[in-house]
């Protein structure tokens, strides 16, 4: 009987965190908004001062079995920081292939993420979704997040390459 | 005549920074939600691996005027990473004291956040603002940002501690 693994991404895995990006932005249907490379993802987090951590939920084949293991998700995370509350995460991404929805990975990355939160001392952490994914809106309500646009009135803003060179006159 | 400078922060303005950080909030009619100390925003802007940036807008007193600089509003930011784009910035707070708006002090410290991030290599920075903040609205739009909210549909969503500790079985 194959089983699951959480654990944190090594540099090895980059190839297949970009195969599961393009899959959530394809699911998310902004898939052309993806220019990110295998060579972007190693460079920045696995350096010195890492931009984020990651981590991949994988099958490991039953005993006897040939193949090695299979990336099926993948929690993408880094620490920011609340004027209000202080140290906090965000997750930016969290994915699993539509294959192995509805067995519970998505809540165990979402608990592992929060284990890590409080081990390091982080009081909340934030994520964004997007308003027809109710299947994930749900879960996070179940697990107890509270949806800051609706409760709130929170909007997210975005400045892109040429609003930022038209206002530094580059 | 007074005069305006942005400049980043120190760690001595961290009394500064926590004055207006809770003028802010009160403005957004969230200041229940602060909990934070100059202690905190000391130990985690100035230490060895930062949490966050600051900028800081002060007026200059006049030649021959005998009071210091006076801290009027504050830009604070960090790095954080797209999965689409690569490094990014986002500014968790921007904020002008309600005397001194008006005068462009808000689109200098905006235009500012833009040359770090381009001098960084970060091809987008994102903020977030209350829906009935209709003045701050126009004024990222007009600088060219997009509402990511209302453009497509993403919601802000928050794990607290509590729920943090329920899923991690603490």
């Amino acid at each position: 009987m194959a089983s699951l693994r959480i654990r944190e991404a090594k540099e090895g895995d980059c190839a297949d965190i970009l195969r599961l990006v393009r899959e959530l932005a394809e699911y998310e249907k902004l898939s052309d908004q993806v220019t990110i490379s295998e060579e972007a993802l190693r460079a920045d987090g696995f350096g010195e001062n890492p931009f984020y951590h990651c981590l991949v939920a994988e099958i490991l084949p039953a005993p006897g079995e040939l193949q090695g293991p299979c990336a099926v998700g993948y929690g993408l995370y880094y620490f920011v920081y609340s004027t209000w509350k202080g140290r906090s995460i965000y997750l930016e991404d969290i994915y699993v292939t539509p294959e192995y929805r509805g067995q519970g990975i998505g809540s165990k990355i979402i608990t592992k993420v929060a284990e890590v939160a409080l081990d390091k001392g982080c009081s909340q952490f934030r994520l964004a979704v997007l308003d027809w994914n109710k299947r994930a809106m749900d879960l996070y309500k179940a697990l107890g997040a509270q949806d800051l646009t609706e409760a709130e009135g929170w909007h997210s803003f975005r400045f892109e390459g040429e609003a930022m060179r038209e206002m530094a006159g580059r």
